[in-house]
């Protein structure tokens, strides 16, 4: 499948490289054409990947990561334009952290909104799922690091048929089905969003980034 | 021990009824000294609890466990005054939620601050420790009840004492001490009443409020 991965840091290599080892081919969004670590992507990926404006990659791909920084999601999509991201599935695994209070991070959007509603709200015809902005990125694409693989994801969508596509992308990621907890419609976001802050804190606590959540009943 | 409990909701009756069980003295707290609810509680435990005001049961207990609604908190505690708060140990369990804008609630303070913090703030001389504000009651007491006890349980709090007298006491609920993580000084409170949202959210997908997270790695 072709896919846009826009974001050039840790998250978009991340889960860029993934795609790209799942058989997958890659677009790369970033702000110009020339952006060095997406000509860095390319070249590691000989063939399989290319690198062009988040524009560009939005109009090759049929589904699209958003793997920006929260702060500049917003910015990043309405750079691209309303047609390039119409009636596609943009997978939001950003966090709208705000380090301008200093450490750890605020919130900018939260409690009675979040981005994964304020990117649907703005296009309001693409299938916005948010999904893996609870983890470090090395967990999004290999849950099997920890615990046999056995912990949580969470969904949360307007769009049946787009959770459904990006439940079966989790799991070509090595995620157990049952472990992709579907939260229900895009105001759900509000909860993995809002679970940021006590990620921080468990790894500030802890000083080790590679954990996750396993719910127990 | 002699311990104040403030509210008598389920919560307050469920600490109470533990702490009973588990020898203490108990002192139900709560707005009138003829609250309905707290003279069914003494009365359930011939000669082992009684009732009197907020402040009544503050001046009684050498710990206080808040759990009151997040929403009338600080005015329980304010009537209190500080001469029956000083020096003592506020187990914050309460969490902000705001019904006001329907279902399911979003959080009164958030985000670059928390309820536990302004309790701190408005009592700076008591101690205040946040904990169990992250599950179903019933689990709090009894973590047993699933996963054979093996989940986890958050502690935010300034003085270092304090959350040592905190964590024995969890211990005494049936916390296994390695599972309880002392995320830092009261302001990591914010982690935890952040985490509210997608508690919610788990508990509306599931339909099953008797779960709770185990951090992984």
């Amino acid at each position: 499948m072709n896919i846009a991965v826009l974001g050039t840091g840790t998250v978009g290599d991340t889960i860029g490289s993934k795609l790209i080892d799942l058989g997958h081919t890659v677009m790369m969004g970033s702000r110009t054409t020339t952006n060095e670590k997406a000509q860095k992507f390319v070249a590691k990926h000989n063939g399989k990947a290319t690198a062009g404006t988040f524009a560009d990659a939005c109009a090759f791909g049929e589904i699209i990561f958003n793997c920006t920084s929260g702060g500049g999601s917003m910015e990043a999509l309405k750079s691209v334009g309303d047609n390039n991201l119409n009636g596609k599935i943009i997978i939001d695994i950003s966090n709208p952290l705000d380090f301008s209070k200093g450490m750890p991070p605020t919130l900018s959007v939260v409690n009675t909104t979040s981005l994964g509603e304020e990117i649907q709200r703005t296009f309001p015809a693409a299938k916005v799922v948010k999904t893996l902005n609870t983890m470090w990125c090395g967990l999004m694409v290999n849950p099997v690091l920890i615990n046999g693989g056995d912990h949580n994801v969470f969904m949360s969508g307007n769009d049946a048929d787009a959770k459904q596509q990006v439940k079966e992308l989790l799991k070509s990621f090595g995620w157990i089905e049952t472990n992709i907890v579907d939260l229900g419609d895009i105001t759900t976001a509000r909860g993995p969003e809002m679970y940021l802050p006590i990620w921080l804190r468990i790894y500030g606590a802890t000083n080790n980034g590679a954990f996750n959540i396993k719910i127990v009943k």
